[in-house]
């Protein structure tokens, strides 16, 4: 099938999946995560084909890794899959709704998009997680996976298809998209056809699908994310939640980038806090100001405070004031998660009115902005952008919503 | 000023914007009413050149029309920036909260987007509705006019900027971007400066914005809205919404364009229905089906069925039944308003959920699809999208939200 022929096929799928009930879907999530491990066997196969090639092509031992599938990654799929069916269905939420003084009666209700598009890099097991994200909200699929993980990702959108097929669905409904680079393009230019695109991967992949596409995106971005010491801040809290938004886990979006220390309490807290980081093993890139407190710190260049390390390591300053940490944020954060430790009502306040982020945190870790944290269930990623969605995504986000009008004949005056 | 220079001006304004509270936007909002109505003189002069210029041009009468201010279109905007003020505000509205199992509490908080781009035509009454809107939700306005209403906007903008310099508020919150063909190639470019681009115009406009934009856009969309008579309908009512739909105002999105007729219902419902067309002026546009009932009726072409005429034309043809007229409507709609008049509830409930467009009607009149009939006061557009907003736009989807996170000391496990 050429692209075309895939996304009107996707069309006409998604048109199965709207007046689906949420039984239904669960079904079929299920019927997919029993085909799934009834395939098992030829998955794993496909992936050695996928995990063989790459080795020969020299690739990198942590890319490996990510492509590779065994038998515990896979019942981790089968199981994402149950536990999805096990989530609320959001289509068919009432949004509002309202009566007019005429009697004609508004409700605004969520419906799925209708065909979504999913660009992603070389981990497969992404491939059984996003068809079954787009099956919950009602979406049809195109998945854009990597060209590395082709003989995987085949097999496991055809297991996953078998599923739908045991239950009367459209195969068409999850689909994997092949072809070269200008099929990318094809599917970025699919205005119409596809309704939302989504991109998951590294900051290339994002800019690449934002720049380039026709079709509406939401943009899952990184996160270069701030925690500010302010002067009257509990310094034992302010360890906790800086050790913790650091090495809790530090390849994610939601862990801590850069240590902002207001210069009333950086005599008190800065001697400790490079003492706890350099037992947690974390490197401290600081300013001079920073540096006199611990030959430990090592001189950071000006642009490191721009960096997303995802590593052990932490930009560090010493800020005069809130003004300053506020302009430091303004200049540094790429809108994701931004933390203040305060006990002053009106830093807080100022804190989280005046910071342009997808999450302000006050007295908490960044690690708790997540889909997960917040109770949505479903792994869609993080919104960096300011329209449709913005921070953690749960099946909702995958949603639009549809009015609909009910009267008995009215006319407009 | 460049345009990266006005727009790092407006990301400067907006910052004064989001913190004010509504009584504060309110007064901006009247003080911009009194900077404009004592401009009145200066901004009908500047207009006056304007018009020479278009019909000098040979400018069509209707478009000379659409350009020209007088006293009484000038009041209409001083009006709606003081109705705008008696509208409540979206901002700092708690969408939902919770708190988490460890105590951390977990609002989301509407805010305003920030910078909003409007690209729009030649009425220059939009340049303060606009820009109204934009400060009553917070936002700093980046106003892309039409080049031949130029002069009325300069004045216009001048006097909106006098209004907030009044009471302190940087005239940056609101300016027009004037400059060449490469000024819109610029504010289309200008991601992270620019939060959302809003197109207001034509079809060819809306459509190169959405396709050339790098800056997320609201796209308000063209309407080529059907209306079903189903065969159990209430043939009175049929007629008086068909009526309405076309004829209450034929030049706008939310008008009637194609009605379909269930073949069981055709001998009763067309001979009274084109009667009752021709007698409201409306030229029918039929297929060799519609033809036999009348002499009056037109030939359609087979791409009329997707023409949005916005006049006293209606394209008709006889469907046999409810799948065929879904059917009709999937391969047409352009998704905006689309409606079935029936006294059958299984009819309604599948159109209602099978249709895909912004709004679906049963028994009502297309025209209630407006901002003002659903009581959102200010006149946005209607979003034919289906990310962050779909249908009749109020100030409520000129904001974006945030999620602030309260916590005293919690660390992740």
């Amino acid at each position: 099938m050429t692209f075309a022929e895939q996304a009107r096929a996707a069309k006409d799928g998604s048109r199965a999946l709207v007046t689906l009930d949420r039984a239904a879907k669960d079904a079929a999530l299920h019927a997919m995560a029993d085909a799934l491990l009834a395939a098992a066997e030829s998955v794993l196969d496909a992936n050695a084909l996928d995990v063989a090639a790459a080795r020969d092509a020299g690739t990198a031992d942590a890319m490996v890794d990510r492509l590779t599938l065994n038998p515990t990654r896979l019942h981790g799929m089968v199981a994402g899959l149950r536990d999805l069916a096990a989530l609320p269905d959001p289509v068919g939420d009432v949004v509002r709704g309202w009566t007019n003084a005429n009697g004609v009666r508004v409700r605004q209700v969520r419906v799925p998009f209708g065909v979504v598009g999913i660009i992603y890099e070389a981990r497969p097991n992404v491939t059984a997680d996003a068809a079954g994200i787009c099956l919950k909200s009602g979406n049809a699929a195109l998945l854009r996976g990597s060209s590395s993980a082709l003989n995987s990702n085949l097999a496991v959108v055809e297991a996953l298809q078998d599923g739908l097929a045991w239950l009367g669905l459209p195969r068409e409904a999850v689909q994997l998209v092949t072809g070269g680079r200008e099929t990318t393009a094809e599917l970025m230019a699919a205005r119409g056809l596809v309704d939302v695109l989504i991109p998951r991967g590294g900051a290339g992949l994002i800019n690449a699908v934002v720049e380039g596409s026709k079709v509406p995106v939401i943009e899952t971005g990184t996160g270069n994310c701030h925690l500010f010491v302010d002067s009257s801040a509990d310094l034992d809290a302010a360890i906790a939640i800086m050790l913790n938004a650091k090495t809790q886990r530090p390849s994610v979006c939601n862990a801590l980038e850069t240590l902002l220390v207001h210069a009333d309490v950086a005599p008190d807290f800065l001697p400790r806090a490079l003492v706890a980081l350099g037992e947690a093993g974390v490197t401290v890139h600081g300013t001079p100001a920073v540096a006199a407190y611990s030959p430990a710190v090592v001189p950071a260049a000006e642009d490191e405070f721009d960096a997303e390390y995802l590593s052990l390591d932490l930009a560090c300053d010493i800020v005069e004031d809130l003004d300053a940490a506020l302009a430091h944020i303004r200049r540094y954060s790429t809108g994701h998660s931004e933390t203040i430790v305060t006990n002053d009502r009106r830093s807080a306040d100022r804190f989280t009115a005046e910071v342009d982020a997808a999450a302000v945190l006050v007295n908490a870790s960044s690690r708790f902005v997540d889909g997960g944290e917040f109770g949505f269930g479903a792994e869609i990623g993080i919104s960096t952008q300011k329209l449709h969605a913005r921070g953690p995504m749960g099946l909702q986000e995958m949603t639009s919503t549809k009015y609909i009008v009910d009267g008995d004949g009215q006319t407009r005056a």
